[in-house]
């Protein structure tokens, strides 16, 4: 039975973006009942961290769930960041592909969903309005407005159901949000453990959560210092393509060809469009809106001939070996910890890109199974913790693909170690929209396994070491419980008196040589105590008290 | 140094999905040169047997792929489906979100992504328009139009350059479409094994590929049965949710709630409707657009505790065994092939699919790596080859869980093995927006590991008579080695004539038994000759004469 044509074309529809992921939440990160939370609190999170390097403020994250009901929580959530101009409020919360961080810059969230999707995932589970409160500087003067809102699937907006304004002193902006079918856990995909490896990640920044059994964690910040303002960092020539020069054409307000490309690209002297126009015939006066695809390829081509120097770095900021050292000495208090930072690289020949790693061994480095502690990958972008798909992302592939062996680590998996990578780039090749894995470009594979293994090589001399120490006090321990006895009986054989034997035994036994290994093994940078008192003010757990239960009090 | 909050907000931009798209470019599948072509084969074959599917057609499919120049290639695709109507053609081919796939029944293609995706995906790799052909029946006349098309990024709708009108005498779509920056490959993630699985998921689908070596491999289809029309299934009250009623009541037009839920969704009677009224004191009259979040949840809550029949399953069409063990032997011929086609299912309460299952052993089966052959998985879901991000995949969980060698595979990595399984349902749980594999409900990957250790133990069964056959043989070799030299020795000790033994010898080396088992196993369903005939036509590779160059000539 064949069907006619119009009839088929009777269903067709349109979606707008909300109906679109209203349909495939999944797309959006959220599916599964602890990955759906793990994944709020992420948007959440980078949104405020985001928000505070920009306007150049000491993040301070303040969030709390309280259990309603059975997967029925209630999320505030408050920072002090810059806050949200009243008339974007609604775009912020309630609109989907609506962001400000659509440009070439080093920041956590990049595609305009974060909060929208949020927003929309509270809307389905409880049908509740959220209630939003924003303070910020208009001009001169401090604003404070509070919203109530829906979010309009059908039209992608959102719907103020109540307004009202106030008084404040400060800047900052938080939400109170519900949601049911979700599931708050202390696994390593959890909540708890994706602001743990936040902190490890962002040591300047602050967050104080009350967890939903009343336990109140603060993590202190462990540097005063803000890190640097990433810069928007132009397109490299070696990394752009036809359409994105056709693209920059169309929207450019630039008169000729040759001051787009100057402008708009970096690294583009005069005397490089001098030699793109020799090669290619094309008069670089030219209006840009009339250069023509075939146009736009013969550049990149020559692009793709001519020497540039490599694409500027300034915009990248990295943590800091320094500081992810210290990051893992609190939060792992690990035997033996060691980091790096590398050099800037570039994939695809224009992005470029910084690796930094660490490794941390022993202590309370690893993932505890049962009683034993097995490896653990701590995966980071632009130093926001990736919790979930892990299989296919560059980070695991590179740290897979290394012979842990060569590096005295004799089983990887059962040993008790915590790697931890971090990429940072103007533009991290996400392979989901839940950005929780990294493309395995061959570059970043490479470079990974390269700042890895330099680090691995220092474990493996702190193993090797530790196990040369262990063998000599084996050694001395079999002289000092037989030489005595030895002596003893000698001179009773000899009928003398026992001699004065202790400094020749040091001496054979290598006493001072153990001692200096020992003391080697034992000085990470920071020292132990210090370390253990560090940590117990991050963790310090309280129960929470009543005046302190609002979050967000004004 | 703090900036202002105006300042921040000041590059606050909304994007359109197709700008948003053409920025996330690997959302839509669209990473690496070789899986990007692999996604443009998928998202227009899919679209094509859909058509068909829906208007009854038997699918014939042609499918040139020409190089114009390195990793530059143009496809010229077209089927004899349905066609599309002149007025459908733009959003069709150049809106996102766009699509007459939103509803409830089981069809390959779902997110109105897929055309439009390949069509940005040319546009960004060669700044070229793309040429449709449409045919298509217009009340009782058919109407041929041809269009040459850009996508409009800024907006989300199409360009049309040129169109122009044609006479035909039959219905169908075409598009050629040209790509950069892509790769055409033979291995296990390219475009000839996605048609290759294809074809085994769709016996009534014929498919002609025209590589770009010159080689034509002509897929006949083996059977000529339509696939019955799926059809549109109502959900089950067991699988909605608050929000999906309260949107049920905002869009629907009926006048009381009680015909809304009877209509809308499956299993409703009004007796189940006056046990919700009675349980939640909710007036069944009232209006839907009336309805609150807190009843809807209150019915939820009430569907919950009630008993329903299972989700209607005539909606759902499998494959069937017959017709996929007919696909495995023809494609693989195996030593062994078993299929089983599973009874409906539901998961998370409501939504109802079936599980296929397939083995092929020996033969063909497997994955040739070097000279040996390894185990391969062959996902699909609604028929659909599934060929990226199998680690996170239901089917490779379920299919890793179990224990292979309870089953007479003693390595199952190094077994000859092609496991094939495919999940049926109107409501596939992708994992990514790239459909490419299927969320690990509890429910499905039960029923997987069911499925496949039922014609596991079939397998188990073959090689253990094969095995048995084989120690038998060894047995009766040895007989048959070394006893007619005792016979013939003892008859010269008791200087006799050597007897006739052949006989007693058939009986003691069990020879009947053997020749019996040995028939046993050389009888698949299909006989092997038979099959190697259809293979060797299914095939047909002849190297494309110049008459045969357009793919969709007027």
């Amino acid at each position: 039975m064949e069907r006619d044509t119009s009839e088929l074309f009777e269903e067709f529809k349109e979606l707008t973006a909300s109906e679109f992921f209203r349909r495939n939440k999944q797309m959006l990160g959220f599916s599964g009942k602890i990955r759906s939370l793990t994944i709020v609190f992420h948007e959440l999170i980078t949104n405020s961290l985001d928000a505070c390097e920009e306007a150049g403020i000491l993040p301070e994250i303040t969030i709390e769930l309280k259990k309603l009901g059975k997967e029925h929580y209630l999320l505030k959530h408050a920072d002090n960041g810059p806050g949200i101009p009243e008339n974007y409020i609604t775009k912020v919360y309630c609109q989907m592909f609506a962001g400000s961080k659509f440009r070439n810059i080093q920041s956590r969230g990049q595609q305009g969903l974060g909060c929208s999707g949020c927003v929309l995932l509270s809307q389905m589970t409880t049908g509740q309005p959220v209630k939003v409160r924003s303070r910020y500087k208009d001009g001169e003067t401090l604003k404070g407005v509070e919203m109530t809102l829906k979010l309009d699937v059908k039209n992608n907006t959102g719907i103020i159901l109540n307004k009202k304004e106030f008084e404040t002193d400060r800047t900052g902006s938080g939400i109170e949000i519900e949601f049911k079918d979700v599931s708050y856990s202390m696994s390593e995909q959890g909540a708890y453990e994706y602001i743990r490896r936040t902190v490890i990640g962002n040591p300047h920044a602050k967050i104080i959560f009350k967890d939903p059994t009343g336990n109140k964690y603060t993590f202190e910040r462990a540097t005063d210092q803000i890190p640097p303002l990433p810069k928007e960092v132009l397109p490299h020539p070696k990394g752009v393509t036809a359409d994105d020069i056709i693209n920059l054409c169309r929207t450019s307000n630039k008169k000729r060809f040759k001051n787009l490309l100057m402008d708009s690209l970096s690294r583009v002297s005069s005397s490089k469009v001098q030699e793109v126009e020799d090669a290619t015939g094309i008069d670089m006066k030219k209006r840009p809106k009339s250069i023509t695809w075939k146009e736009a390829e013969a550049v990149v081509k020559q692009f793709d001939q001519m020497k540039f120097m490599a694409p500027p770095t300034n915009g990248l900021k990295p943590i800091g070996d320094e500081q992810i050292e210290k990051g893992i000495n609190e939060i792992l208090l690990p035997e033996f910890s060691t980091a790096i930072t590398r050099k800037p690289q570039a994939y695809r020949g224009g992005v470029s890109f910084i690796i930094e790693a660490g490794i941390a061994y022993g202590g309370n480095a690893g993932r505890l199974v049962g009683n034993q502690r097995k490896a653990e990958i701590m995966r980071f972008a632009n130093r926001v913790p990736l919790t979930f798909d892990q299989g296919s992302c560059a980070i695991t592939e590179a740290l897979k693909s290394i012979d842990w062996r060569r590096y005295g680590v004799r089983d990887l998996d059962n040993a008790p170690i915590s790697v931890f990578v971090n990429i940072i780039s103007t533009n991290v090749p996400y392979l989901s929209t839940g950005k929780q894995s990294v493309a395995p470009e061959p570059e970043i594979v490479k470079e990974i396994r390269q700042a890895t293994m330099k680090i691995a090589r220092r474990l493996e001399k702190y193993i090797r070491t530790k196990r040369a120490a262990k063998n000599e006090e084996m050694r001395a321990k079999i002289f000092e419980d037989l030489v005595p006895v030895v002596i003893k009986q000698s001179a009773i054989l000899a009928e003398k008196d026992v001699p004065e034997y202790d400094k020749i035994m040091d001496e054979v036994t290598h006493k001072a040589k153990i001692m200096d290994m020992k003391n080697r093994l034992k000085q990470p940078e920071i020292e132990p105590m210090q370390v253990k008192m560090e940590q117990a003010n991050r963790f310090k757990a309280e129960p929470i008290r009543n005046d302190e239960e609002e979050v967000d009090e004004e």
